[in-house]
């Protein structure tokens, strides 16, 4: 089974284990060894994307990444991200709204950086903390969350018919694996800068959050743009599913380099016969 | 001599070979041997520089990169500026203006693209632009040129002392090898597609942009943002020059992993006491 068809959400958190290895069968050292080898590749895929946005193409491609606090959003960018060029890149990480952006439907922050023709764009978070932290504490009533999930999947089917490939994966892992490493990281003074009192605070709000979780997925899981859910207490194999499905997604587009609109030798031509 | 002072504009372009590797001593299986492993401490300072944006710290890098067509901008992108975490980073490509950037003042577009505190942000073109190709097609008079050239003190000025470290590169190449590297693009069906028919036309231009150079460099070679010549005929030198100029900028702010503003044993106790 393709690594996609594994990690499709299947309609409930809890038939997806959070320490699982779906369609990886090696250790840490393999995953690890196997991750930067996808790099080539991947360039080369990116590059050809690339090179579409800058003749004629449309296509784009958006990974969106949510997860709870310390799941390895920032992990993926270092990464499997990483992986990619920056130049083709457009990475946004989406902190609380401003005044300006609650001011505005809650699109309207993220339309804004939605990647443009050739490029890849990254969500660190995205419209659906609008589903998420915005349900768990009541930030809107419930007719305006309700309104919200219909409001994403037209806001992503119109991505998609435009040419935008959708990547959308949430970082699951158990209340125990954040435990572990919240602790991590009040213990090591190169990770401590990390850390808010107010980490602690939500956790008081896991199962909420949890709950808020299964129900955008559900909602949100469409055939256009489906969410995956990526088994992430073991930190290598999130690293190589992500990096995975990003070259999967890519190759599947199925992209060539594009046939110049030039004369070739007439261009030779004019460059050997400078004076 | 330390590499910054060996590679800083020394009052005119000809003083500055476009084929020299100063600073180093190997070939180019060594340079891109010792590239790559400048990344591991690249990161490691990034980080800390990212860790007190997080926290209080203000500091911010700016790299802005100049250079005529297929002087490497791009190559610098995938492998100097390709060893960064991209989560700390704020790539810029800035491409001919829109009507609405032109209809301000030509820093109004850049102001907005500056790095945010901990980040370090990368100008892919930048508001040299605006003394270089508008100064050689003449798109606007040449008062307004010669403000320009004080106004980009001015704002660079402010960026330093509110907090932001820049390095100005300028990718130096030869007129020969611009010739040999869009005759390669064109022989390349993987490269074909990054070659325009207007890059010849704008060889013609050739000497009026070395001379354009040559002022903006001389006029905005400050104490605060002083401009660095990278030889750039040799790919591999360009982009070891390039990762070790960012390596020692980020290593003299000297920055150390920010204290934490909360009481570590009293956080752990939440976490350990919790039901």
């Amino acid at each position: 089974m393709a690594l996609r068809d594994e990690l499709r959400f299947r309609g409930s958190l809890a038939d997806h284990p959070t320490d699982g290895t779906p369609g990886f069968d090696g250790g840490k050292k393999d995953a690890e060894k196997e991750l930067p080898e996808l790099g080539p590749e991947m360039a080369d895929l990116q590059e050809k994307l690339f090179a579409h946005g800058y003749t004629e193409g449309k296509q784009r491609l958006l990974l969106v990444l949510q997860g709870m606090d310390t799941s390895g959003k920032g992990g993926i960018l270092s990464h499997a991200v990483g992986l990619l060029d920056p130049g083709g890149m457009h990475l946004k990480s989406f902190k609380k709204p401003t005044r300006e952006e609650l001011s505005h439907d809650f699109l309207w922050r993220i339309e804004r950086e939605v990647p443009a023709a050739g490029e890849i764009g990254i969500f660190d978070r995205s419209h659906y903390e609008d589903v998420l932290v915005v349900k768990v504490h009541q930030l809107t009533d419930a007719p305006e969350i309700e309104r919200r999930y219909d409001a994403i999947n037209a806001f992503e089917k119109n991505l998609v018919d435009s040419g935008t490939v959708i990547v959308k994966c949430m970082l699951h892992i158990s209340k125990e694996t954040q435990k572990e490493r919240l602790l991590a990281r009040l213990d090591d003074p190169t990770k401590q800068w990390k850390f808010k009192p107010e980490d602690v605070d939500e956790r008081g709000y896991w199962d909420d959050y949890q709950k808020a979780y299964e129900i955008a997925l559900e909602r949100c899981n469409t055939d256009h743009a489906p969410w995956f859910v990526i088994p992430s207490d073991r930190k290598w194999y999130r690293n190589w599913a992500i990096g995975r499905l990003l070259r999967d997604h890519l190759a599947a587009m199925n992209l060539d380099w594009p046939a110049p609109d030039y004369d070739i030798a007439e261009q030779r031509a004019r460059l050997e016969d400078e004076k």
